[in-house]
């Protein structure tokens, strides 16, 4: 099968046979991935990874343990935990220590035909979610993570920094909870996307909040600069949710968290089921989101595109027709 | 009247005139004031204060706006909120931006013989908690406001960093509430205090937890060390209270935060009520904290003897008799 195979240095194209599903596991056909920013960071060596790419996939199940799974439509959660462990007996599986995660760690990725995926990974598309929509499910599902660590109330006033991908996601499923829901961000075009929903919008050159303004405020820049940010703006007792990760130390001294007993949430994985759900439910649009889509043999103009300015999601195109 | 008055460089016991409430407000005679951190930060230029030291304390009313508070034996918080912002309007009266704190932020303090203070802070100590433990009711306050922001389960393993004075109130607290309460210390003296509580105690230096081993840990050392420590021991989705506020800044990466989607949650002052109905019912027990009381006019070997080796609170006796 063809893959896109990352061996520490180069991403290259390339023939690999078509793995076999072990015990408890599905055969996946790969229709779309989608190019993550954490794809970019593994090429530049985060985690070390080498392997087949990519994590982010909808595709369909060619052989599995149910044959009533063979045929569906899925998506698949990225962590694939050991079950054995005491995370995993807790319902901690995305935190298994031993865990392998798809094209992150110790799993080949979904940039290539073919996929196995344990079946309990595996969520079949409802009907009505068109495969460049469910293709979105794992970001939206990292949005939505944010709901199941915190209880937004109607009257929050939120900042969500940084007009990305995942920040836009992010932004909409927080506006399903409260009005006042505003983004900070770097381009105008990002920006003017998010006016549809009824988010408030602002550059980042233009920020002229009160401090400490806002109950919730969430930093998926990828900049410390953020981070600074975030501190001027969450208000005693209130929630600084981090998404982003940085690389390298920097200076920092929390007194300010104690003093104003704020509470940091880091936050990564979300459910898949609500995520879906939104999908299913046309609460959250993905579409507006889509900037791309590329045949895999195209890969490099594919990646090249998806760092370019005012650029979002990029779809490599796997298998079958385009838009099938 | 005699007070303890701080110009910003030294500490002088100084004749000060006899405050005047104002509207709303009490007028206290102080009996004891204990020796907090803070006092002994301040005196290092913490906040800037100047003024009369000292936020810990028990007295008697003589002043009030209503006569059923006369002749009662109170305590106070220290936060004294403007009573109109938006924050004391939500209930977050210790984070109002306008307040004043006792002997930290323009209001004098309590190491004199009188304070006014408002009666909405006063809270009237219960008949059968003597005032040299109801002395204790702020920081005992302080490690009850964990309990207001985390749900503590029976089965949590909880670890406290720091066995000085809070580190032990914490302790205490927290082993009302799971049975796997552990202090790590340098003082053997005061860990082999906790034994008593069945809280297990181990020295900073042999200290051998496995890694994410605990759901709760608490920093309280006043030491970055404490913090990096509390990183290595708190397991992923677990909650690192930070209670220590520490000088400078330092290198820090919050990557670990995210990926382990850890909640950090800075911890402040807490509930009286709370506070003042533990010590009514006997549940913490504050007598093995207090290591010496010393008349006002001995304030100097007062504050030298804080600040020794296997010394906990340190009161000083500021009107009446001894245990008066």
């Amino acid at each position: 099968m063809k893959a896109l195979y990352f061996d520490g240095k180069q991403l290259t194209l390339t023939d690999l046979p078509v793995p076999t599903p072990e015990i408890g596991e599905a055969l996946v056909r790969i229709r779309y991935a989608g190019i993550c920013n954490t794809d970019l960071e593994i090429l530049k060596g985060y985690m070390g990874f080498t392997g087949v790419l990519g994590h982010e996939f909808v595709g369909v199940v060619e052989e599995a343990p149910y044959t009533d799974l063979i045929g569906k439509t899925v998506v698949g959660e990225i962590n694939i935990p050991c079950g054995r462990c005491d995370f995993c007996q807790k319902g901690l599986k995305n935190h298994c220590p031993n865990r392998k995660v798809l094209g992150i760690l110790n799993k080949d990725g979904v940039m290539a035909e073919y996929t196995t995926m344990p079946i309990q990974n595996l969520h079949v598309v409802p009907p009505n979610v068109p495969e460049l929509e469910a293709v979105f499910t794992e970001p939206l599902a990292a949005a939505c993570e944010i709901l199941e660590q915190i209880d937004i109330m109607p009257d929050y006033r939120i900042l969500v920094l940084g007009d990305g991908k995942l920040g836009q996601l992010i932004a909409q499923v927080l506006r399903l909870h409260s009005e006042n829901v505003w983004v900070v961000g770097k381009s105008p075009y990002k920006l003017k996307l998010l006016e549809q929903f009824k988010i408030h919008t602002v550059l980042k050159d233009q920020v002229d909040f009160p401090p400490q303004y806002f109950h919730v405020v969430v930093e998926v820049t990828g900049n410390w600069s953020g981070l600074e940010m975030a501190l001027r703006y969450v208000r005693p007792r209130g929630f600084l949710v981090l998404k982003s990760t940085y690389a390298g130390e920097h200076p920092f001294n929390p007194a300010q968290l104690v003093i104003n007993e704020i509470v940091l949430v880091g936050s990564r994985c979300g459910p898949f089921p609500r995520a879906l759900s939104l999908l299913e439910r046309g609460e959250v649009l993905v579409e507006p989101l889509l900037s791309g889509i590329f045949p895999l043999d195209q890969y490099e103009k594919a990646f090249k595109r998806s760092q370019e300015k005012d650029v979002l999601k990029i779809l490599l195109q796997v298998s079958g027709e385009p838009g099938e």
